[in-house]
């Protein structure tokens, strides 16, 4: 089977790979997500653009190995009412994110980009899903931030942990929730990529 | 804290405790489950006939105990086209049943029941979610099987490990679709318990 490297730090999807038996390598890519936000306001485009630009910097990181690779990269943000929310800053960032979501409907948008080492061809697109949280107090919202979910997380909070608690209900990919849309990347992979993940 | 006591031998309810942070102990219980089956057709009124059952199974094995505790007990099946398939028998069973729901669209229903060791309160209730699957070919299916997901597992998939791969879309409780719905768990334990989860 073909090298698979996630570029990506983020533990949600390391996970999302593991737990789904793929073989993978990480490689984590730095880039400079303020400069998109800036000029990108449209959150399907933000995201896409992020995951394509990750997915530059690790092909450029790998330019000098000889192993063909697929290189797979994301990018996840939240959009509540065209407002894009990324992950908190601190913890009374936390706080102001939680508040808004409670007992509210907010999208969860996440950016693929797939490529190869050794092919120019460059897939991007993005999954969506919608996700109600249920009404929390702020008693709630602060004992939530102490257990320290909300670090490095888009929109503050992890689906696969305390949060299961508040979630009244999702519509759409519940792996995009937890970071990356999996089942988009397994229909990528085998039309793009001709690498069936579910013959393996 | 009040003590809680899960009353399930299911890994996948146990891991989302402990994802939540809850602290539990588990208790087993054995309940005649094909007895229900031949007498109550209708899903949802058989999950909660079913979790209560093992509601009131792990109430009577703490009779003698002295501590307060909440117990938790769940059921879960899913339903296809009006027709209840539970997990599989054996590898041919659990073909049977991904060919199904391969490219289709099926309900997921658990069965939740609430009470307490000292308390004749008895809180009954039942989460459907529906869950999409791509389109699997039989390689696909046998792969899968090989992996031995399917053992133990309503519908003979998991959809924490590779089936996050072929789900392309479900509507309703994601924890529900792991194996308990746990913002209903939430919502009884507070507004029936007087334990409010998210506090802790």
């Amino acid at each position: 089977m073909k090298n698979i490297i996630l570029a990506s730090k983020s533990i949600d999807r390391s996970k999302l790979f593991q737990n789904s038996k793929i073989i993978f390598s990480t490689l984590i890519t730095e880039v400079d997500e303020d400069k998109y936000k800036l000029v990108i306001s449209h959150p399907h485009e933000l995201v896409k653009q992020l995951a394509k630009a990750k997915a530059v910097a690790a092909k450029k990181n790998l330019e000098f190995t000889k192993t063909d690779s697929i290189i797979v990269a994301g990018d996840t943000i939240i959009e509540l009412n065209g407002k894009i929310i990324g992950k908190a800053t601190d913890e009374n960032n936390a706080y102001e994110i939680l508040k808004q979501l409670s007992n509210n409907t907010h999208n969860l948008i996440t950016g693929i980009a797939v490529t190869e080492t050794f092919n120019p061809k460059m897939i991007v697109d993005y999954e969506s899903t919608s996700v109600k949280f249920t009404k929390l107090s702020d008693k709630n919202i602060w004992a939530y931030i102490k257990s320290g979910e909300w670090k490095g997380r888009a929109g503050a909070y992890s689906i696969g942990e305390r949060a299961s608690l508040f979630i009244e209900l999702i519509k759409g990919s519940p792996s995009n929730v937890v970071g990356l849309p999996m089942n988009l990347l397994y229909k990528i992979l085998k039309k793009e990529f001709n690498l069936d993940l579910l013959e393996i």
